[in-house]
């Protein structure tokens, strides 16, 4: 097996709890792969032999970033209600419903290539893990094919048929359709299993229903909770055990305890609140509440068209009170965490050597340097890519 | 001269006035080059020949931007001072004389490198031509050196001596020191002159001062004015005729109405608000009153360390009531205007073939996706970068 050295790391980002700090730096510090793995991880002064030695020039090295919800399989632009919305007009085309009729529209082949598009940008970005939900499909077969596609680019699949109620059909007749032969048909392409509780969408009972029968063919539950209002959905995923419940804009304080006590992570996806003109979550309550937490970009063509986990970084540390250093972690360690994934997001001996190497001397400069492309290098299962 | 035809072009954003809209786009277009200039625009279908073809696959081609305000050359990293002001906290250290020190202490060689890396980012990031002010020298010997670093890169240099009082002197003997053998160092180097009129930095006879000794050896002017409250300075710009004035957060009536009688340009930084959690500038309140509006970055160490106009785009357009199309203009035909600029910031035919290719449908989508690294190439003077 080839061991490489990266050495001359100016900042090395670990995320070892063992270390001091929230990121657990090593400052001029060095890291062995060996194979797909980290093997050995510190100081660059008392670094070991490798095969190959790559000097990174005083550069910052982090954990490759875990993008722990995204909904990438779909067709359609929807660029022109975007740009309604930011000249605050309402309109009159479908919304999410055009998505739905574009995605059954498409080829399995066009959205392969724009799942790929997709995650190749996300990549280059420093991306190395991402989830991938459907919910555009919305039928049997578009659930279970959406998820075929995009299984092809990630472990981390998760069936969302119950995303909205489609047309021509009631709430309990799709409940039905979600829980019987729709999750019979993208259970095999899919990790985990979530739902769009709220006001407008699915109610907790209805929610309940989807992750309980999910679970009973061995999905994993996530949740959609709390982004447009004050409601249940929280509680519920607390309640469950869920790994993570995502958006969390509105909590109540019996939201913020249940989720400390029940250590869901609270995903938090800024980029929605920027392109859609909504208040942000407030990230700093739930920290000093002990809550951990996570960022994503939720990637999505109607509210949220960003796939860059820089942007949530920077978002987070100016409009929701997270240092760089807990906006980073939570981009990192807490993706992974919110995936209840332990081989990454961190730079730990034995963990998968999925890195990005940044062009600039800290993690700081993350959200010091807004908008601007600062990866310059990805490595994933050990390799440059 | 070689001549190269651009096709197959998306959307091709032109600025060309006598074309519809904002942008005078052309959809399906394409676009002659012959040595560094534009030789024919119009649709694909009515193309002429040329010696060479390229095609765009239906991407999207605008101008280059033109970032007309930034402070590239300076030494020393703020990224402490950055983490301190976003939580909130007070920060001992000296702020700008932090950058002054660091610069003064600098060689002519770190300083180049500095600016090339900084303008070489701004060009993978669309930027064509960049503004690029002195202002962390203060002294006769920095303030020349800065601009003739500057110089390597840009004909758009400015002297910005009077950017703040440095320790040790008097305001009264500075202004005189940056009207007589400061400017006149500076000079040589130097295409425009500017100081920055706020309370605090200098009061409006001192700019007034500045700008018209700079006016009597062929320097043009340009000025900072009504960034962190109202006052005298977007008067003064407009009374003098200047090309741009810079920042105009604080407008009272009587400045809009300046601003739109002399025909002065207000060019705003939103990456400063960003990165400083400081209101931003209405511009819709501006362009409503006929005022004609540029973006550009900033680029600092200190107030706003981004290089990125995508990203002052989406700010632009998510912040201060601006159209896709309208930030478009602004970083475009906006900046070049700012600068006095006929040759740049449009493709029409006669000026340089300064352009950058999108990988998107429209120009919306550096709005709709914010963060995310959209461009794909960069030409410059008629060749690819």
């Amino acid at each position: 097996m080839v061991s490489t050295l990266l050495t001359h790391i100016g900042e090395l980002v670990t995320n070892d709890p063992a270390r001091e700090g929230v990121l657990g730096q090593v400052a001029d510090g060095a890291l062995v792969i060996e194979g797909s793995r980290v093997a050995w991880v510190g100081p660059a002064a008392e670094a070991p032999d490798a095969d190959e030695r790559v000097d990174l020039g005083g550069r910052t090295v982090l954990p490759g970033f875990v993008d722990s919800h995204s909904h990438l399989v779909f067709a359609g632009d929807r660029s022109a209600e975007f740009e309604a919305r930011m000249a605050g007009e309402s309109y009159a085309a479908g919304g999410i419903r055009t998505t739905v009729a574009a995605t059954r529209a498409a080829t399995d082949e066009q959205l392969t290539s724009q799942v790929g598009r997709l995650v190749a940008e996300m990549r280059r970005q420093g991306t190395t893990t991402v989830e991938i939900k459907s919910g555009y499909g919305l039928s049997v077969r578009d659930e279970a094919r959406s998820l075929a596609v995009a299984r092809q680019f990630t472990e981390e699949t998760t069936f969302l048929g119950a995303h909205v109620v489609p047309t021509g059909t009631t709430p309990e007749e799709y409940v039905d359709l979600v829980t019987g032969p729709m999750l019979e048909a993208a259970a095999p392409y899919a990790r985990w299993v979530d739902a769009f509780c709220e006001r407008g969408a699915f109610d907790v009972d209805q929610a309940r229903a989807v992750l309980v029968a999910g679970a009973a063919v061995g999905l994993r539950g996530r949740l959609h909770a709390n982004q447009l209002g004050p409601g249940p959905g929280v509680r519920l995923a607390a309640e469950l055990g869920l790994a993570a419940v995502d958006h969390c804009t509105y909590l109540e304080d019996a939201d913020v305890d249940a989720l400390r006590d029940s250590g869901t992570i609270a995903t938090l996806l800024p980029g929605v609140e920027f392109s859609t003109r909504q208040p942000y979550p407030d990230a700093r309550r739930l920290l000093d509440a002990g809550v951990r937490v996570a960022l994503a970009s939720d990637c999505n063509p109607g509210s949220c068209f960003t796939s860059s986990l820089p942007f949530c970084i920077a978002l987070a540390v100016r409009e929701m009170g997270m240092t760089p250093a807990e906006a980073v972690w939570a981009a990192t360690a807490g993706g992974a965490a919110a995936l209840d994934r332990d081989d990454v997001g961190a730079l730990v001996v034995g963990r998968r050597a999925d890195l990005m190497v940044l062009d600039a001397p800290s993690h700081v400069h993350l959200a010091y340097r807004p908008g601007v492309p600062l990866v310059s290098g990805v490595w994933v299962g050990g390799r440059p890519t």
